[in-house]
């Protein structure tokens, strides 16, 4: 789908940085006008809504500098240059939770904030989770709390806005539509 | 909550835009090491899952220059200063669609991409809608296509990958999800 396409006319990179990098586009919209697009580039990254045995849904709660609070999201984590989402996911949710999955299920990708990013999250449903021995590490810049919850008690977190992530949120109401499917 | 926070010993300003703004700031992390975090500033956003009288989703399809592609979303637009995302709302429903609306809900509030950025989206359900004589225009450099569909056409569109906004699919399955509720 190309329609209504903006032609680049100059393109400028203002900064690159470890995760982002931003750039200022002018392009020639479909009248012949000319505008400029702030454009942040970012590399991909993948969200794993990870159940354990008993039906817990595994959540993190990390400290988020851009809103200056801590956050409670499903395990995620940015892609490496190369690197396959799916491995992507097998790593995060060692790293982040100390787990690996015997089953691993694309559920959905989609662009996050396409109005000015390029970020892409691929979600993962991961299952038959067993507890790894000397997992691999986090980063040495990430401090993660874990906590196991029921879906009842996730719903009662969005609802006391403690969750507050998309990514999050669309996971938690993905496991709402499939109960609701299932019991009818 | 403030657990494991990032304390902020430099803010720098790489950049200020017409949307976005960028700056990079220095942190001291919970064990006393430093880090820096690349932070993109956004004004906060609305989204609306608009429902016509015959249960038809509207969707505007439009170019998105940071994809090099058109997606297909729910209406959307960013916050002016100061005004109220209830405000947003009404003003993005009527300049992108050209419907106004008997009733407005808020749904759910969420951060898009809170690794790097701070942008909010507050997403409303508007229903009673009706089409306005000489309703107010989008923004010059916006170029709109749009579209009205069933439940089921959207979730076709989701399935071949037409739609791949997040804001979007969240809508489409809240309402998946409310209609299993009720016809259990």
């Amino acid at each position: 789908m190309k329609q209504f396409e903006e032609k680049t006319l100059n393109s400028q990179t203002i900064f690159t940085g470890k995760i982002i990098s931003l750039q200022v586009d002018d392009v020639e919209l479909p009248d012949g006008k000319k505008a400029k697009r702030e454009i942040v580039k970012h590399p991909g990254a993948v969200a794993i809504l990870a159940l354990t045995n008993d039906k817990r849904i595994i959540l993190v709660k990390q400290y988020r500098k851009a809103l200056e609070r801590s956050l409670i999201e499903i395990p995620a984590g940015k892609q490496e240059a190369g690197e396959p989402p799916e491995k992507t996911a097998l790593r995060e949710l060692e790293e982040e939770t100390g787990y690996v999955c015997g089953t691993l299920e694309h559920i959905q990708s989609f662009y996050t904030s396409p109005g000015f990013a390029d970020e892409i999250i691929h979600l993962y449903f991961a299952k038959h989770l067993k507890k790894k021995e000397n997992p691999l590490q986090v980063d040495e810049d990430e401090f993660v709390e874990l906590m196991e919850v029921s879906l009842d008690e996730a719903l009662q977190l969005i609802a006391d806005k403690k969750i507050y992530d998309a990514k999050t949120i669309f996971a938690i109401q993905y496991l709402q539509l499939q109960a609701a499917l299932t019991s009818k």
